[in-house]
This record gives C-alpha cells, sequence and structure tokens, in this order.
C-alpha cells in the first residue's frame, strides 16, 4: 500500500504545549512530522500559523493531504525594549478564530508560548475573562520564559471592536 | 427582579486551574460563588466531583439551579507512602465521562492539580496519549507540586478494558 498504515499500538503524539483552548479552537507549538497521526484525528480546517517564515514543506503536504486550509499572521514575537507583536495583525487572527467556518482551528507558532500565548490572552478578552485568570493561563504555558510585554500587550488590547460575522460567529461568543 | 443581574462590564472569573480537556469535557479546582456567572455559560449537564466530602451547600444550590447533575467519586489523593487513588473508582468516573450523554461536563477536586490530573491522564491513555505528553500535562497544573505517585498511578493504569457503552461514546474515542 502506498498510505502509511496507522498502528493502533503506537502511541500519539501531541505536539508541544498542546492544548485545546474553547470549543472548535486548539493550541501548540510547531507540529512535525511524528505529531501527524494525532492532528488527523483532530479533523483540523484550518491552521492559524504565527510566524513570518515560510511554511515547512512537510507540513505543506500534510495539510494538503488532509484538506486544511493554512492562514498565516506573520508576526514577530515581543521583544525588550523595541520590538512588538502587531496588534493589527492580532486582530485579523482574532477575526479568523471568530469565524466558525475555519472551526476546528489550530493556533501555533514555534513553542506555543509567546505569539500562540498572546493572541489566546487576547482570545480571552474577547470572551471576558478576568485579567488574572488571563494571565495565570499564559504561564502556565510560557512557564519560566514568561514575558512581561506579552502580559502588558493582552492588558493594553482593546477586544471590543473585533468584526465579526454575525452569521458565522462561534456558540460560545 | 427576583434573579440576580448579569452585570456585562463585569469579568467571568474561571474557577482555578480551570481548562478545556478535550471536545465534551472540562476540569478545574473547586469552584466558588465568584465562578457561578463563567460556570453558567459552559452549559453544564454534569459536574464530576472528585472529594469524599459532602458538595458544598452554595454549589448544591447553583446545580439545582441550573439543572446540572452532580455525580461523585470520592476519593483519597495519592499520599507517600501508603495512601492510593482508587483504581475502581477512576474507573467508574472514566465511565461516566465516556458517556456523551453526560457532556458537557467539568471535573473538579479542591485545587485541580493531582486527584484531576490523575483522572485527566488516565483518560490520556484511553485517548492512547503518549506518557512524555500525558506527563507534561500533568505538570504544567500540578506546577511545582507534581507527585510522582500520581504520574506512576498513570503510567502503571490499565485503559484497555473500560466499558463504553457504543451508543453514547464520545465521537473522538
Amino acid at each position: 500500500e502506498e498510505e502509511e498504515e496507522e498502528d493502533q499500538s503506537v502511541p500519539l503524539i501531541p505536539p508541544l504545549n498542546f492544548a485545546m483552548v474553547t470549543k472548535g479552537i486548539y493550541r501548540s507549538g510547531y507540529p512535525s512530522r511524528r505529531n501527524f497521526p494525532f492532528l488527523k484525528q483532530l479533523g483540523l480546517k484550518t491552521i492559524v500559523f504565527l510566524c513570518p517564515e515560510e511554511y515547512s514543506e512537510p507540513n505543506r503536504e500534510f495539510l494538503d493531504k488532509c484538506g486544511i486550509t493554512l492562514k498565516q499572521f506573520g508576526m514577530v514575537g515581543n521583544k525588550e525594549p523595541f520590538v512588538d507583536i502587531s496588534e493589527d495583525v492580532i486582530r485579523l487572527a482574532l477575526q479568523a478564530l471568530l469565524d466558525a467556518r475555519n472551526h476546528p482551528v489550530l493556533i501555533h507558532c514555534n513553542k506555543g508560548k509567546h505569539r500562540t500565548g498572546s493572541l489566546v490572552g487576547c482570545l480571552r478578552k474577547v470572551q471576558q475573562w478576568s485579567l488574572t485568570y488571563i494571565f495565570d493561563e499564559y504561564r502556565r504555558f510560557a512557564g519560566t520564559k514568561g514575558r512581561i510585554l506579552d502580559q502588558q500587550f493582552i492588558e493594553l488590547f482593546d477586544a471590543t471592536n473585533i468584526e465579526v460575522d454575525e452569521k458565522h460567529k462561534p456558540k460560545w461568543l
């Protein structure tokens, strides 16, 4: 057979820092070949990729094979003192997340800590979560690598006027 | 009005260590009154409560008001050297989690670290996750309080013969 057989005895390997964010939305670090069997059974429709670099060739092939759409919102991470995540790009990425036609969607950057954590933090603001809990979640994934600048970005982000298509917004919104 | 008004300007406060585990299943620490508005919008059908103590009166009232069923699987946490989580009780709790008629369900103990973490770890074994990633997730919630005994319990747990009602099992199984 041409197709790779799926061996039931081999465990499934989620990508680094994988978790479910909310209904229809997952987060993780950069998936690689060994994570493909795991990703396959999520039935993803979209991948929201947050790095500016071109998407890796094996991943592109995997997406083609599974009919998953890549939506790239390239951004550089927050770095003291002068490099900031773009609020405009975050806003566009949020619009993609808040369109249920893209679900289930996996958000990822490289480690699933900073850019992904910042985007998820902004999504939590849209969901009206308290900042205390937003930061607790951010730090759960960033661990000792947590960045004050990311948390400040989330705190200052204005989540009140994201353009959402009422017809296609998720039920939890 | 008799009903408490929900103030849109007050942020929603998830319970300690709250997260979505997989479609239809959430986890957290012990919710209290300030978490009720948040829990309300999850549309829960069931709470799986893992402590042996009686459920708190305000929480019981909240469940009654929202039509949420309490399923209690009381267990003591793993404590060196002689106190162990009961494999039988974990097995019964898993059966409840693997019945989609109970979804959406929130699992909770006191802190959402040890008993909840052990049960979620066993659920991940049912989902055929690699142990490396199961432990990574366990530690993400337990932090510096992670217990080797919990991880050993998860490792040794036999997840191959959980009785599941085929008609009502979740789609992701």
